[in-house]
């Protein structure tokens, strides 16, 4: 059986005049689109773009929902209580579902601060797949590979992917070197491929410490809002293509 | 057949730290509830709260999306396109839905300015109508009795509940008289009770400037936000039950 | 010389429909209105609104400027950084001073959790000092007594009313029990008057841990949105002032 | 006594991520900034670096209020009254006046529908004069140049900058050529440059009409949010100053 792995990428981060990322090139890439919902960029018009576009080429819908925070991006840690998290996400979810054809999501996946949250904070994790649960049960759940937020949705009867960063550097616990730290981004195309088929084919990643770690994902986030993001998301298709590696949908990937 | 009616009411109209309305009161008199959606008002904790109240009271849910203008609660005229309008709609409807147990929601009430406007822009409610069908075919939109919006629905296979006002003066055409204009709103329970058994029962209101309309309605719209609207439900509701109408949510009165 | 002491209390912090507290009440027993700046409560129709009553009953008039999030009331913290501290708030009061006659502010206090985040984080409470530095340095900033916030403003030449509330338990280290607490929320009236007139005539006041403590205070925040609250400012002006403390405005109280 | 006119262009319209417009360019070329104020664009951290900017290079610093409609970047027309135009005015030019160094601005232009709307509309054109008498009546109100509005300001006793369109086509009225018609952007660079010397220095211009009209302009507005618009700002610049024309900021050209 060959090893296949999804590629996923943010989209629909634009907002009324303002626009952002290279959504139409990056979207022939990608198998899985995260789609912002509103509460740190993206609007209705956008949104409804957006989905339109993903269902044109036939690329996996999901919901990336975010702390209400506009003016920050979603960025800033914001100090929300479990039912409000739940209940901020259901809104989010559901009004992404609405502009589906088949009202219906493949993968949600947080965005920004809430995600980095989530990976050290059970109580948010589970906040979040609950909102997954209530809302459809069948959507899968994007979490950090190798965190316990995995373990939580596992345990919720989630289906999960478990993410890979192919561009980020993490720190011998697995998780990644935070932006505002050097080294946290790499920018050489040849590193970032050779560390994706690694992680991939050979389930191993090195530490920014220098120790190898073992990773086990089912999709790899891309960045869409740089030109480079895409001879970087070229290069690391061909690089796993010409490892052998099936570039699949989130939802071949992933299954029970 | 005996004549039946519903109730709608509009709910969930708090925001925040920020209480509207006698909901709990209210919920227990009416048979539709028409749900605000964030964009005029509510918020998602409000509109989990609020889904879980009509749920437990078996009342029908209905989302009332607004054009977005929190400061003016939806009641100042918004210059959208059309694409902007269902769009719009689209998301509020599909945040609403996704605090529903069934994923299901009875019917879709636009707000203040929008639903004004839509009763004399064929345009705007034509776009109001496209919002519904596109999200599910199978939501009741609720539209002023004798305006032109019910006959742009039904072209378009919607069903629509024609919606009289109990307290509210209409003119000649049968529009409702202008807030802004005395008169507008009657505030003595006798008349607004006597008022809704002569629509109801006999399909007729007297205008302002004296005349005997026609009218035909399937749902009559009671207010929440005052403590004498609670009276008001009630003397309405006794009424009309007197009268030999039956009280019945909106899915039982209106049926293709 | 005889002792004075100022009375603050949040105004303004209605918005749009939403009516809050009993402002036209509260006034008449406070010398210092903090007043919303739309960032957690307000909007420009009740900031100008609330100027103007603040005006007409000659009350010193300040800014209580937010973090961004009307949906939490600026009572959750958000992680901005310090230069974004300095220009939400710079943006607030400024916004709030157009509204004055004087194009003068007395005083600024920061509203909710940014706030409580000041009182323990030197880096906060320097960028909210900058802010009102900037904008204008003969502006009094409000401050939690005894807390580190105090001298930061003080070496930065600002003037600084220390806080005291009547109605709050306090730690051992002088700050405040949270309000998630039991026993953080002093309801009884009588105690509510002893307290105050022991911190301001003695200056003393007992922990909930029950040591007593030594606290400077220059002006007493009162609660304005519970209609309890009015009794309570009532009774604590006639238990200061039987104690022969003079209610004064806080430009009395604190000068160079 | 030579000609003089001024340069203005609208500035800080980023928001959040979001980059807007080419501001650290064209700065270099016009004399005064209409800045953005957080209505339709712009936020607390652009419109510090946008008034630091304008600061630096000397340019007249001016405020671009606007209706609350971020989301439609304020050029959707929306129905407030003329207290809730004075008040969102006066919020928004109190916001940008404590950015400035001087606690000053020289001028006020409202942005987009709104702007749009008071060239007809003498209740808003009234209430917006009002916004600028109340906050600092030394201030510069910009309107179109033949506009009714003209006489509302000066009969309140405010300075007018009678403004000009480099790029846009006029009709017989004077009035411009809505975005939607055809004809309605002159993209041409020597047209550009010709139309405005014509109206500069002889006080004509051709209507789209073919007529030829008297105009009598202060301030001709530029654009800056696409690269062009800079090629364009030189042009103009350079056949203004050969025609003999000094190009100064609004306070030189406008004055009691």
């Amino acid at each position: 059986m060959s090893i296949k792995v999804d590629f996923n990428c943010d989209m629909g981060e634009s907002f009324g005049m303002y626009k952002l990322g290279y959504d139409e090139e990056i979207i022939k890439y990608i198998t899985s689109a995260n789609i912002a919902c509103g509460f740190h960029a993206g609007d209705p018009m956008w949104m409804s773009k957006t989905v339109n576009m993903a269902e044109e080429y036939n690329v996996g819908i999901g919901a990336q929902p975010s702390y209400p925070d506009l003016m920050g991006f979603g960025r800033r840690d914001l100090a929300v209580t479990p039912s409000e998290a739940i209940n901020d996400l259901t809104y989010q979810i559901g009004a992404l579902i609405a502009f589906t054809k088949k009202k219906k999501l493949q993968h949600v996946k947080p965005h920004g601060a809430m995600y980095n949250k989530a990976v050290a904070d059970e109580q948010l994790a589970r906040a979040i797949c609950q909102a997954v649960f209530n809302v459809d049960p069948d959507m899968i759940i994007v979490a950090l590979a190798g965190s316990k937020w995995i373990g939580i949705a596992q345990e919720m009867g989630l289906l999960v992917a478990r993410e890979a960063f192919a561009d980020r550097a993490v720190r011998s616990d697995g998780t990644l070197v935070p932006r505002s730290e050097p080294g946290s981004v790499i920018h050489d195309v040849n590193m970032v491929v050779e560390r994706s088929v690694k992680m991939i084919t050979q389930n191993r990643v090195i530490a920014i410490t220098g120790e190898e770690l073992t990773i086990h994902a089912d999709s790899i986030c891309l960045h869409g809002d740089t030109p480079g993001a895409l001879e970087m998301a070229k290069a690391v298709k061909s690089g796993l293509e010409n490892a052998g590696v099936e570039i699949k949908t989130m939802t071949d990937v992933v299954s029970r």
